[in-house]
């Protein structure tokens, strides 16, 4: 049992970490927010109540992550991503709006699954799902759902190849496709991807 | 009369803070900055000496505001916004470009304008006017000026839309827009939109 | 002799700063990062180890420089620029991606050279040179090598004209540019440009 490491400059006021995760300098984790075991949580990152980081989760640097927003196992967060939570928001305290506030029907989810990569200052447009594996280039902009395994770049993002779940670009010839680093082999279908099983 | 509240991680160097502010965990605000009255300041901002922000608005984190800039009431302004205020930067240490910041005429100045939204990740380009209710879509580049209650997004940002003072997308048909949330109403002229005051 | 002048809340764990440079608010340098004399780093940076900053740098706030990053003399950094390290992250801790990071095959370096500038929140693709006096546009992502002096802007970065060392934009009639500010006079040779030496 390996308590979590927080740096003398956080501010966790979340009793809900788990066993082995690091929190880094200048880091606020907000009461209610849940964090699994052995994650690092990098300098300058934010954590807001009610989300929700799984087990063995890395988040670079400066990464906020707000209400709505669940990163599931093993997933990476390159530094500065931007989550969003509202499709159209506007200032609470302007007279004008504030009746879009008076309940939580502006809030909308994001899920990035198992293994998943989001690279440095992506941008994820509120309500979409990244799937298992898939990669998020640089500074892309997602504005919709990237399939598993895809690898999508650009604005908007658009998807111009697939990964392994290693990390390594896949290589596809017709409808399947190998990783010359771990060697698993995959299966297309259309837009989508499928690993093969071995026995 | 409701005194600041101030994170006690917060650096505020200046006596200029509306009452009923809120000003959240690792924020620096630099002497001479004005903040008005009942703002939310979120963790990590930076607001440099000579920014105007004005009453009711809304920093989500890690906004970092630098001189020339001034938000009008009710602005909000997502997680991660960059602002910027020299066009062609160097690093005013480098010898061979001291000349250039021997005075301030390198400094432009960007204005955002009563009630506008500024998605997460989105960068202006100094010089800009956002126009009242304009509302800048997550992950844009901002380059030119932006008319009153015109959606934006992309890079460069270009119009898609238009929005309700309120936050909600205006249902458009022919030259005329309506909001099915509050009802207000709109006359579309050219690239402009105004909105009818009703008695 | 001017020692660095570091902020009460920065964490500088280097013993390796130049002198006359100065640290500001919430920065987090780490054991083994060199920083030169005379920089400027502003609020909420952090300097991983491994990392070499040259003398007479300007760091704008937020910037956040990894392991096998090189910027050298004169580089301005906008607030928010994003560098990476890793063309295919995954997250260490993802037991199907753990043989990625045996060892630091993974790791590929960026160098910015002398006196060039990196526009607030640009983000540089690992692996990537930016040649000496170049600019690159705020929000730009740049995904290969950018020539000395030139000015690219958009996703993925192209060149969209020249700039002089003191940062001006150059005005090119056929083969020849010239600063109307400095003064300086250049020659363009197909996708490169060379400034010429005065006697």
């Amino acid at each position: 049992m390996v308590p979590p490491r927080i740096h003398n400059t956080a501010l966790v006021e979340s009793d809900d970490i788990g066993q082995g995760t690091a929190i880094w300098a200048f880091v606020h984790v907000m009461k209610g927010a849940h964090i699994g075991a052995n994650c690092n949580i990098g300098d300058n990152c934010f954590v807001e109540s009610g989300v929700i980081v799984g087990d063995n989760v890395t988040l670079k640097n400066s990464n906020m992550l707000f209400e709505g927003l669940v990163l599931e196992e093993g997933v990476f967060v390159g530094p500065h991503v931007f989550f969003t939570n509202d499709r159209y928001p506007r200032s609470p305290r302007l007279p004008e709006a504030a009746s879009r506030y008076h309940d939580k029907s502006w809030l909308v989810s994001t899920r990035v699954e198992r293994g998943a990569s989001l690279g440095a200052a992506a941008v994820l447009i509120a309500g979409v799902t990244i799937g298992k594996y898939a990669m998020v280039g640089a500074g892309s902009v997602v504005s919709k759902d990237v399939a598993p395994h895809a690898l999508v770049i650009g604005a908007p993002a658009h998807r111009v190849g697939w990964v392994c779940r290693c990390g390594e670009k896949l290589n596809v010839q017709n409808n399947t496709a190998d990783c010359k680093t771990c060697g698993d082999r995959y299966v297309i279908e259309g837009e989508m991807i499928r690993r093969l099983e071995l026995s």
